[in-house]
């Protein structure tokens, strides 16, 4: 396997590689724990082989497709479906080729890092990819994925998955997760409560959306006690099936802590479909006050993932629906704007909220300090765009300083790409061993201290923070 | 002494690491210049021996409990008096072993750097502090304390400071300084003029606070000349005593510089109390500017400490009152903020201005371009949150590139934990001649120039630019 | 030649030095691609000999004068021309006696690299300038000066430029452009279109400079149509003579795309010079998206440089007028400003615009993610204040890992410092060899792939973007 070194993303310096390498040495086969992730229980409950590999590696990647598309090549070219149902590319190879065409536009970046552990860990490529091996590449893979080694049972047991949480919409049945259970396979793949189809009063659907919790919970979800009580039932439900979290996509930090007549009122206004921007934004906010409330009760951590601009181009969205690589970070606020729901649940021992952002300039100016002190508040690791060699270094040498290690949770591989999932945590554990061995050897802490703390941040710290 | 290395902090890489310990073998002695901090006057005045390990170590020290009250320990436990009087812990001991349990959190930061500095240096502690040689520690420590070399005027002595400034309410009768001064003791301590209590309309009992400066000065503070002039006056009594500058610490940066006649008018109303919040803040933004005025007749440099987001929790407020570790910084303007001051005074030659910044997006973007052409503007060393190692690589990184060194002024421990300022400037000593050693072994800076710029950021600069 | 080092920028360590003399000595000796600067035509035009080394290489220069004024020199100590006509030093040797005073002061700045740089290279000095040597350094450059070897087009040939952009007024005659192309000489030199003077309702005497514009072009500037029009006329001339690019320097990023008829009654409007400043600041905005939209017709790339707060003292721009240093980035919004121009050409293969920011904080936030996916967008290099060794390090590490190398467009030296051209170039060069460096000593890159990437940075990018 010459395709990625073993010493891949540690200091040139000898004596700094010597310590990342010791502490990697301790950690590297740990079992992974993957507490927020986008996978589908489908997969783990029907069990049936991947399709090929241009489906189950290019196709469903925004990572991928989006450096394509900056660069010229057509989402239809790349075998992304249409709106409209108009055709698109739908032979793999063909997509498997174009997307070899251009692999080198990944130099630089973690996709790059990515699919070349992928390939060479996974399918025993030692070459990396490029026109003239692409088929071959296509074909050894396609082989594979025939394979029952290749199933996702089997890859969920080769990758050393302890536990692996999906995100699901709070109507969803968690049908694949009772099958799951009742199928007597041992992989703990566990759902997380998504509640913005929901909450959220711009999500499509709103108004029907509610009809439909109320209907399945048998709660009358036309009023605010009744749409809370709904909630709680449906958290119940997910605990049942092995949540221990939720989860909250929200286009800013914002939150509010309005008195419950106040509340009941602006959740009729947002019922009826008359509310208007601001009051959308506000009960938004109001709600994840509520969602914490909850979480005091039920135990189920709270993670906010704030600040995105979705589908910010609406030609792109027209024509090929969300998550197709058009949602941008914006600036986002988190002093002023968690404070209503921190005066009310801040302090509370009993809860974990934990936070993640899009904006680096927050770690040290925001996050940092708001960990540092309420007892609720984690740090997430560095999300999305930031889920980077450069990225978890510069959340490392921004938040550890006033925030430790220990108000932070371990590594999210955050994916949908299942078979990228060990090399994600992979360049978490190395850009963490990296770190410490610096710290190491500019004697800021004890080896010894920092195989504990390796330890801590690729296993013990998500298994403790997600209550695992 | 085995606890701190005599590397620490310096790059692995040994060419690097070669020339930082021969750039810090050339400041290591130099004396200390704390020009602006929080000691407590009447500790020198007194000069009585210090109370038990737990009460001059831990109990104070807001980076401690803050980080142990984001893991569940309550700052009831840590010895910290509540504001309704009920008890809290009040054995040293046991607050000691308690913080020895939770060292470990404190991995990665400074205050670890702070305090096995302290513990190895003042102390002679050779082990880390454990829960298991918790109580060997403080004994060691408790008794030190009883011995005379521990008493406030011998370490001063012991720390090589040949100045200290504290900073003082401009209602102190500044009489520790006086008792000093007549003591004979030659040390140099020295107040600085912090006007909070009667320019911040929002401080507690101001109007009061009017009243009692104006019997202080037998100005008519009734009014705006007057007011002005009690201003006057006090700033005069405070250099009689040695005083080299004014510090505040506003909310935002904002200035304002009205006609005569229309700062007359809110003065008069915020003087009523009727102001509302907005007047309030153009109120505390004049005085910036009015200050800074004053610091071009008299002399004395302003410092400027703005953007804390102040006791941010309530609940922790009510409880416990003031600077218990709920200060949370915020995003700060200064381009456009500033610009009223700097319209005023901001060319002339004889005024120094200290700006500091909890905003770290703010060095590059805003704080060097700045410094970088207004003759009376200087940047201040890391602040607060990023009085750290990685705190202070990035202000050199981010700073030095459009201000030069030469508009910086060297350190400030800023601190009220007087036995880890010796830890605190030896924190930026090194870490500055490691910036520096970079620079040599990249051929960026000759490593004779970079060993009068050494000096220059551990004496000189603090010394010019104080006025000292 | 010891006043420089072979090695500079590179890191210390041996291994990532070794990979980064190699990836330099690979392009070290590419042209010069310059696609955006501010030198004179008039100089290749003319092709006189240099003024005095004074006036060549510190008068000019605002990188140096406003690091001397930030330290108590003034400007008219430097020769720097007051409006009122007041007599300023005019000595030669005097201004770089005083500038040699006061060379320390650049230590750890870029203007240090590029000054000991051409010093050394151009005018072969081997010592670092100070007041004992200064003397002799002015008669060696004044001589050099005066040789035939040292006038611009002789300069031009020895940089190995291949071609160099100037920045030009929409109202300028190209003449010297027209003469350079007349003359015989093979050296490429073109202008690029800069329509701030007819766009920007702020700029001085914006009526009659649009009175002109319809003079020069025969359409008629007083309605929207002809207005437009004339634009494209103007654009059309530029190609002519070689431009490739536009070039616009607004206060914010902001765009609009209103609808034409309302388009054209706010240019009645802003023409009647009654609009308001909301109004001014929106027909900039339109007016971007307008040259956006001209570009996808003519092939002009568009530059864009928002964010400077021009002349931020009134009592300077009063007794220098502009670009004297005082212009002070601020806080720049890319996400929602770009918007509406986005929506309106954003997915133009045809279009390629060209981003730069004063706001580094944007890099990771929102330039990369826009960049990395809407293929009209690439990344400019670091810009002003950031053009240094730590700023383009920063860019590499913020940007890369979402938008890739090639959604970058190598380096501008945008300067109008002409001998600092080749030292610009060659830290830019050096740096991107230093970050390839690490990036195959961490295995994250192949060193064969890196010789490829350090050739796009130094060459083909810049040559690809703007279309030379």
């Amino acid at each position: 396997m010459t395709l990625i070194d073993d010493d891949r993303l540690f200091d040139a310096e000898p004596r700094a590689r010597g310590v990342a390498r010791a502490l990697y040495a301790g950690i590297r086969d740990l079992p992974l724990i993957s507490p927020h992730g986008h996978t589908d229980p489908g997969w783990y409950a029907r069990n049936e082989p991947f399709a090929d590999p241009a489906q189950l590696l290019i196709v469903p990647d925004h990572y991928i497709f989006r450096m394509l598309f900056s660069q010229g090549v057509t989402l239809e070219e790349l075998g992304v479906a249409r709106r409209d149902g108009a055709p698109v590319e739908s032979d793999g190879r063909r997509i498997w080729r174009r997307f070899a065409e251009h692999y080198y536009l990944f130099r630089g970046t973690p996709t790059r890092l990515w699919f070349d552990h992928t390939l060479a860990s996974l399918f025993d490529v030692t070459e990396r990819l490029t026109p003239l091996n692409a088929d071959a590449i296509f074909d050894r893979i396609a082989e594979r994925l025939q394979d029952d080694a290749y199933r996702p049972r089997a890859l969920y047991e080769r990758f050393n998955l302890e536990v692996i949480s999906t995100t699901d919409s709070a109507l969803d049945d968690l049908r694949w997760h009772q099958q799951i259970r009742d199928s007597g396979w041992p992989g703990r793949v566990i759902p997380a409560y998504r509640p913005d189809a929901v909450v959220d009063p711009d999500f499509e659907g709103f108004a029907a959306n509610l009809d439909r919790l109320g209907e399945i919970t048998g709660c009358d979800t036309g009023h605010w006690a009744g749409y809370l009580d709904a909630h709680r039932q449906r958290r119940q439900f997910f605990k049942r099936l092995g949540a221990t979290s939720t989860d909250h996509g929200h286009p800013t930090a914002d939150t509010a802590n309005l008195m419950p007549k106040e509340a009941g009122m602006l959740f009729d206004k947002v019922r009826s479909g008359k509310a208007d921007a601001a009051e959308r934004a506000l009960f938004r906010a109001q709600m994840l006050t509520e969602m914490a409330r909850m979480s005091v009760e039920d135990g189920l951590v709270l993670q906010l993932h704030p600040g995105s601009w979705r589908n910010h181009s609406p030609a792109m969205m027209d024509r090929f629906g969300r998550d197709k690589g058009f949602d941008i970070p914006t600036r986002t606020d988190y002093v002023r704007a968690l404070k209503p729901m921190l005066d009310a649940v801040g302090i509370e021992p009993a809860l974990t909220i934990v936070m993640f952002t899009l904006d680096e300039s927050s770690y040290s100016r925001e996050l940092a300090p708001l960990a540092g002190v309420y007892p609720a508040l984690r740090l997430g690791p560095p999300w999305w765009f930031h889920d980077s060699p450069e990225g978890m270094r510069r959340f490392r040498e921004l938040a550890t300083e006033t925030a430790g290690f220990y108000n932070t949770v371990g590594f999210n591989d955050d994916t949908r790409a299942f078979p990228s999932i060990p090399a994600r945590h992979d360049v978490s554990r190395r850009i963490d061993c990296a770190f410490l061995a610096r710290l190491v050897t500019e004697h800021r802490l004890d080896e010894e201290e920092a195989h504990e703390v390796a330890h801590e941040l690729a296993y013990g710290l998500a298994k403790r923070a997600y209550r695992l």
